[in-house]
């Protein structure tokens, strides 16, 4: 089964790039509708070694300033206009960005055929960034050196699922239909009483992720994250760096492990290494020591939130 | 034998990027010291690929100031700067991007911590972008819709080599030397002379490179790469395309091979190539009908200039 929401990792890298490893972005697929979230140098390189289509990309959020958290930008805008795009683009990220993009393009002598709608997030301390019937997406603030959020993504709750051959045998119509997934009992032509619950069933729970980069540890955050089925948390250092870790305003394994532990979450990935790891072994052993279904995020990979 | 000049491709490909071919970058190198001509995005991240060491890069020249010429040296400065680099590095570009990148890290939280010697492309209409004892390394102007420059290195007229059992034999000093390099003949304690010509013979010929990109069909360039050992010539289109590479001021195939013939230089090798062609055989064909020695550029190769 295609599950209805998914994660694409393109880069899990931190600021300085490996030959594995690129700096952070990642795509997170609802139902179709493409979320990019942060877009580090050579992210439309990576979106083809994926085979994400660049046309179906209508929302960009960015976490912070950091260059290995945007400076994929200029080039993706760039390659859109000379796609020919002429839809708007929704952009999501700190305020100085719209200005540098306006200085970037008119140094490199492009002027975008289409429309960006930037979005300052300083705007979304109370409201969500993105709301829809069916999902919202909602910052909150992380621990960094520079003005940072995080992102979460929540589905609303699914109306009930009525069950098919009851809409088929009645041939009800949408009203009827509507009027049941909101819970109301159906009385057929005959009069006959046929409660809610005896013709729908439970769907199945809502789906959520959460990203979490760059912060140090930080429990402020978990009230925003609690309960989502998969949490993506950096984990720059491993827990003989911890210094490093607190001066830098990073995190290490041990800390999104007990994040992820204390917000509940049912899954995590660790992102954002920093290019000392040659293998990613010793984080992930520090995490599950304390949070067992912890995974290091691949590059590359898709996860099926379910 | 190793070659004293290498060229190694890192991006061939024009403004949109594909699978396999990265926006323009290149390394020069002399007897291991480097340029980087043009920065395209992802550059750093090629580097590592090709096994280049970023700390003993110094010089980077920038053609023009499109953005796949250059969006990746945000990235790349950013990484320098991470490294701890403090040494000095010399930047050799259209004066625009100088504000460009204060802005850039100024919005991008980040101070380097090394200098950034910026010598603008405007200053280097008649005299070297770089000259010493051995070289020189002159900008010229290209045809393209912004102010753009190609490079042409060459070296300079090697002394003639001393015979090294002469020079063993007679126990000759620095002096000696060097007077026998510059022509001089010698002559011994017992008053012998030694006719000059007796005892040299010629050095190989001077190693010489330039690179032209983006840039239409112009004549007026000839005069700056004549002889050249190796060209590097953008090649955007095929001849079927001819229309479109005048009016976007790119070449065609053909184009490229006419001015290596013209230019009589040794070898042509093509790049910049449009994202629309799966494979370079049909530019290769149309180059080799009018200049044999043509070679379509692969990315990641090296070229030894001999």
């Amino acid at each position: 089964m295609l599950s209805d929401l998914k994660l694409i990792i393109m880069g899990n890298g931190s600021a300085v790039p490996t030959r594995n490893a690129n700096p952070s972005s990642q795509m997170l697929i609802y139902r179709g509708r493409q979320f990019l979230i942060d877009c580090g140098e050579g992210t439309q390189m990576q979106m083809i070694k994926c085979g994400l289509k660049t046309r179906r990309l209508n929302d960009i959020l960015i976490s912070h300033l950091h260059g290995d958290h945007f400076f994929g930008l200029f080039g993706m805008l760039s390659t859109f206009h000379l796609f020919g795009r002429d839809k708007d683009l929704n952009l999501f990220a700190p305020s100085p960005l719209k200005l540098l993009l306006e200085k970037v393009f008119e140094t490199s002598d492009t002027r975008l055929r289409f429309k960006i709608n930037f979005f300052p997030m300083e705007d979304f301390k109370s409201t969500p960034i993105i709301e829809t019937d069916t999902f919202t997406i909602n910052g909150f603030k992380l621990n960094h050196s520079v003005p940072t959020q995080g992102f979460v993504f929540r589905e609303k709750t699914l109306p009930p699922k009525i069950d098919k051959s009851f809409v088929k045998s009645r041939g009800l119509t949408v009203k009827q239909i509507n009027d049941i997934k909101s819970g109301y009992d159906f009385i057929d032509d005959d009069g006959k009483l046929y409660s809610n619950k005896d013709i729908t069933s439970k769907s199945r729970s809502p789906l959520s992720y959460a990203y979490c980069s760059d912060t140090s540890y930080s429990e402020e955050i978990i009230e925003h994250i609690k309960g989502v089925k998969l949490l993506y948390h950096e984990a720059t250092f491993d827990d003989s760096m911890l210094g490093m870790a607190e001066t830098k305003k990073h995190s290490t394994a041990s800390q999104a492990a007990k994040i992820a532990k204390l917000a509940n979450v049912e899954k995590l990935i660790l992102g954002h290494f920093s290019a000392r790891f040659k293998s990613f072994d010793l984080l992930l052993n520090e995490a599950r020591l304390i949070f067992p279904n912890s995974q290091i995020s691949i590059q590359g990979e898709a996860y099926d939130i379910v």
